[in-house]
């Protein structure tokens, strides 16, 4: 397990060959490994790496458990590992596919929270009346419909957490059923589904390109009712038609309006109707992003995420990795993590197509360290890569979705999504996130409804510049605390998020204007 | 000038060599034109075109003014004129740039309405305080500062018409100073120099690729002066620093908003120093669209928005025609009326460019008349696009501009936007439109902010379906008021609505969702 007995320097894995400094030191300086004292043979700045084990010219170093890249010249205990000993060795090796699996993690057993069952199984971490709007078009309509809905009126509900309108920028003037349109469909069908909607109401403008009934038709949608009752005339959770609007047809604005907060109104007793339970960890699905990293997020925050990714994961539930663009660099390695040959093709596919996404526009899919990144001691691709692929863990890979398909795998799965945090985050939540991890270095107030946002800063001065708006200091382990401590305390909070102790950005009330469907292909 | 001496049938220009059916028709029915006495020699469904004038096989067929085809037959007087004896001859020819530039428009004096002066020269119709929002990581941040002005607050302020906050979708996880980049900075920009804007607050998150000093920079923006009054130390208009905030280095979300209150709640005084005066209409830049049209749109309400723009044009403001992929079909006649080779020039260019955008995801720029618009009496590609081209009058093409960009030229232009109606009004009023006009036969609830939407339905029974929602009935073209008639009565009130009376859309609150920058070029 990672190691980090003082504050010098960080070991990110057993594996390694390498350490990370925390602080500059001089030649002849001395770093405490265990029982080891390894004196250093080059001035170190921090954040630089120092080899821990000698590594013959040729061989890979070893960062985050996996080869950063090859030594260009032997390379001793102690010395400064950089571009002047390093190569960059990002290279697809199709022979190299499953060749690294991880082993299963023991099982953790006992770990739970209080969640929402729903009719399909799934459990919600929070449970919300959604208003989805069907094309910009309503969105100005679904907005004022839940913005009736004020505290003194959901007072009456207590297991209701509000509700939300979800608008976006499209829904119209795009090819039918082009990836515009099933991108987006996707992402609302995600939502009207979500394990943390506990009802929902459709409204659209009436001749938007893409239907509310293809909408409902495509996704599979219908009305959700509380798992053991009957709603209405229907089955349990395949009741009722889904409620549906159509500014059009219902007389304009304010008609609209007041029909949907009728509509909304008799929801939000069923809605009510949920109450929290006590279920195993292994229903959550965890999605992990960063944004605005800085130079401690590949040692702090994100190895730690990692380890509670991993404990999620051990506990049989499900850690989402996403934002493919930062993966670009390290997806040679997540192929040999692969727990088959199919699930890494469709890595390997995405990347392909990210790279001809990129080139479209005459730009390059390009996530090689920056000159400050340079200076701030990331040697190559693979090594900025690995950081931010250490905030999904170490289990094996076992599946890859497109932008916002319906997460069923547990496990360690990567989606395929820009790295642009609202667009990231919308993506994995429409997938079926129900809980959301968060890693800055720079600060964010990122927030996302319905499900919760938990905001790791990368470093403690962070942690005490935006105190309301982070949620946790991952800052700890550059001062003394092991990375697998770190993640093992993170863990528990996010369990606690789960059960329904606010995140900062719900304290805030954030979440309204992140919703952001990642839509590729032309608006006409 | 455009008659319609009954709602039998409507003739769209003089020059036309046919006239549309308002209702259905038999062989041997008699349409009285003028003082002719037209005999139908076929039947003729409502929304279809008659021949008023024989055509000779291969020769022009006109309406609008402009040729839809070229008949494949000789068409008699009476006759039908549809698929089977006319064919599309949409081409380009390049001799033919500026042979058709109409005769300039005997100037019309004495139009005016009372508008707020800005130190530029620019006219506002309206006058906002505005929070603009640098990336969707301030988004909520932006929206939370400008909701704290409510109605009591600001009845402090007579002249000021609201707070309101531009939020998006993008600002990060884009090439620096690619498409996207430039093209948000364009939008951002103009909503900072808008007319419509006496006085504006930038709100960053700090560490966001699209940095607020080079949106400063690159847009040139100051800090806006009362004419005539000097703001602070500066020049006037070209006064103090903008004021910009960072979250990140205001201390998070909570700080960041209540600075920015404090910053609003200043500027808001010299918002409103501000005061309307009698202006020429001259100061109009009027942004035509239209969205859910039907089959009346080509006929009724498009026209009589022509009719109004070329009064407008005459009083030497400017009417803008946008929408691209709905032009198309028609930008060989466009090029016919283009001022100079230069300005048809840039049209085709653009057409050009929008092949290669849909093309890239194996779509195509495709405005044919689709089967339904076929049996409801639009022949050709020209011709359905014609009724979208006539919302922009008949006067020559002065020039044409790129998405946002700013419109310095008075006269009948062109920018480059996609149909979708809230991509292509966030372009038009980013480029200083302080006047919309928006034409729909299926109905709509948009609204754009600052600048005011004026809708007109396209026929009486959606006039009386949304009447909360609709300005203005077009319909009036089918019961036996002319074009002409219609336009001017609109003119009339298109002036109103310039001089500060509310549209339906300001009435209900609209225009917070519809702010929506169209962005090209992958999302990183
Ligand atoms: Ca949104
Ligand atoms: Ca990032
Ligand atoms: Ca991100
Ligand atoms: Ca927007
Ligand atoms: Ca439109």
């Amino acid at each position: 397990m990672p190691a980090n007995p003082n504050s010098d320097f960080v070991l990110l894995n057993p594996r390694d060959s390498v350490v990370v400094a925390l602080r500059g030191f001089q030649a002849g300086d001395t770093l405490a490994l265990g029982e080891e004292a390894i004196q250093l043979l080059d001035s170190v700045p921090p954040g630089h790496k120092v080899a821990i084990r000698p590594v013959a010219a040729g061989e890979p170093i070893f960062k985050f458990g996996w080869s950063i890249g090859v030594a260009t010249k032997p390379i001793r205990v102690g010395q400064h590992v950089h571009t002047q000993n390093v190569k960059c060795d990002h290279h697809i090796d199709l022979e190299a596919i499953s060749t690294d699996v991880p082993a299963e993690l023991p099982r953790l057993e006992g770990h739970t929270f209080e969640g929402f069952r729903r009719a399909d199984g799934r459990v919600g971490t929070r449970n919300y009346l959604a208003v989805i709007s069907n094309v910009n078009c309503s969105a100005s309509v679904a907005r004022m419909i839940a913005s009736r809905f004020d505290q003194q009126t959901l007072a009456a509900f207590p297991n209701v957490d509000g509700v939300i309108s979800f608008r976006h920028e499209g829904g119209c003037a795009m090819a039918f059923n082009g990836s515009r349109h099933r991108m987006l469909s996707r992402v609302l069908g995600g939502m009207a589904r979500h394990p943390n909607i506990g009802g929902f109401l459709l409204v659209g403008l009436g001749c938007e390109q893409g239907t509310l009934d293809h909408l409902v038709q495509s996704q599979g949608l219908h009305s959700i009712a509380i798992p053991g009752q009957a709603s209405g005339s229907g089955d349990a959770g395949q009741g009722e038609a889904v409620p549906v609007l159509s500014i059009q047809s219902a007389g304009g604005t304010s008609k609209t309006v007041e029909r949907g907060v009728e509509i909304a109104a008799g929801l939000l007793k069923q809605v009510n109707g949920f109450q929290r339970e006590t279920v195993p960890a292994s229903h959550l699905v965890l999605g992990t992003e960063c944004g605005g990293s800085d130079g401690y997020s590949g040692i702090t925050a994100n190895p730690a995420l990692g380890a509670a990714a991993d404990r999620l994961v051990a506990c049989g539930g499900t850690a989402i990795l996403s934002e493919t663009s930062e993966i670009f660099g390290a997806e040679h390695l997540l192929t040999r993590r692969a727990r088959s040959r199919a699930v890494a093709e469709k890595l390997l596919e995405r990347i392909e197509w990210w790279k001809w996404y990129c080139s479209n526009y005459g730009e390059e899919l390009d996530n090689n360290p920056s000159v400050g990144n340079k200076a701030g001691g990331l040697t190559t691709i693979t090594e900025k890569s690995l950081g931010a692929v250490s905030k999904g863990g170490t289990t094996p890979l076992e599946a890859v979705y497109e932008y916002a398909e319906p997460v069923q795998q547990q496990g360690f799965v990567v989606m395929d999504t820009p790295g642009f945090d609202p667009a990231s985050v919308t993506g994995m939540v429409a997938g079926g996130a129900n809980l959301i991890a968060f890693t800055t270095g720079r600060g964010s107030c990122f927030g996302s409804k319905p499900t919760p946002t938990f905001k790791i800063a990368s470093n403690t001065r962070l942690f005490q510049q935006l105190p309301e708006d982070m949620d946790f200091n991952a800052g700890q382990v550059v001062e003394g605390r092991s990375v697998d401590e770190v993640g093992q305390e993170l863990f528990s909070r996010l369990l606690d998020t789960a059960s329904g102790k606010s995140t900062c950005s719900e304290a805030l009330g954030i979440g309204d204007e992140e919703f952001v469907p990642w839509l590729v292909g032309p608006v006409l």
